[in-house]
């Protein structure tokens, strides 16, 4: 397929950068369906590292989202002001609290979201030139700041995290582990990921068909 | 399936602990056989940390094994010594540069290999046990010392590797990325993986393979 795919990482490791299992089952879709992908991730320092074993911060520690977002795509990766929108034909942001610590601040500060400049000024091309967007997980919590807030998605089945979309004015539609939600209109899907997923072939599942409708998107 | 799996790792970032993505195809496909696995890594401080970027390592910093190893388990994982073989009915080391760093020194010491002791008495039940075992990428190296000279293993093509091997006074079987080597007589599976594989799809097909052959073998 003559269409290529940005991927945007927070970091490798859930509590404190991307998902990796997410990470890891998006590129291997990729991969199946034969379509070239990009790694891309903010050249900033992580909020803060978690020991995955103790689910604590490691006082003192301090790790850059480019460098360990490196890790998760085996060195193959670009500062995230290097991405030219125009250059791609998608754009995917896989989850875990990377996203919401790196990517934006909401695991901090909820509706009072602030997302990054930087993932702003490179997404909304996508948005404004209707090439699909998928995000997953905790991620799309940012489109109603970043893209609009009349673009329905889905975390899944959170009151709480539903509860803040809504108060961003944005739209939230449950969603089980194993689908999808799609805005046509905009290009934008979205799906539960590990906010439902008891295990990878759950988290496979949805995944798969997110990738498999952006790739659709794309045509 | 009334058995149970468990996975060594040594790291998280294919240069210095486990490869991330051989790691996730191998729990992805055990999710999806139904088989319940437990990870466990050793808690020891890894041999070097290296910036994935640059390929250089990190001056002055350490991390822990089974820290990082955390990361790639989401938390759900135990010290290497808490490994009980009687528990298990199989065992799996995925590859990356920690195999042939943190598990063992091959990386460093070549064929005069030292292979970590508590590896060697937790895995050396499993093999006298005629319980699968499952090496990929770079583990298969540890064969020869580990368990037995006798064990055709693959490391896919590498014409040095494979000759390390044999100069350890073991048996190197070429093998495709998409293909395992099996030795019935002992139950031991390898597959050449990241040695190999150029893309997710490539690596999947061998890794896949070689955990339904443990599978199969288990019963």
């Amino acid at each position: 397929m003559n269409k290529n795919v940005a991927v945007v990482l927070a970091g490798c490791g859930y509590l404190d950068g991307s998902e990796i299992y997410e990470t890891t089952l998006t590129l291997l879709r990729l991969d199946q369906l034969k379509i070239p992908f990009t790694c891309f991730a903010p050249d900033i320092e992580q909020h803060d590292v978690i020991d995955h074993r103790t689910e604590q911060a490691m006082q003192g520690e301090t790790r850059n989202v480019l460098t360990e977002s490196a890790r998760l795509a085996r060195g193959n990766i670009e500062a995230l002001d290097a991405l030219d929108p125009e250059q791609f034909d998608a754009i995917i942001v896989p989850g875990g609290f990377g996203a919401a610590k790196n990517l934006c601040d909401f695991a901090i500060s909820g509706d009072s979201i602030t997302v990054l400049p930087e993932l702003v000024e490179k997404v909304r091309p996508f948005f404004e030139a209707k090439k699909p967007i998928g995000l997953m997980c905790i991620a799309p919590v940012m489109v109603p700041k970043m893209l609009s807030g009349s673009v329905p998605v889905t975390i899944g089945d959170d009151a709480s995290i539903a509860g803040a979309i809504s108060s961003m004015g944005g739209l939230h539609r449950s969603c089980s582990v194993d689908n999808i939600v799609v805005d046509h209109e905009h290009r934008v899907v979205t799906t539960p990921a590990y906010l439902l997923a008891e295990n990878l072939d759950e988290a496979s599942k949805g995944i798969f068909k997110l990738v498999d409708k952006v790739a659709e998107l794309m045509r």
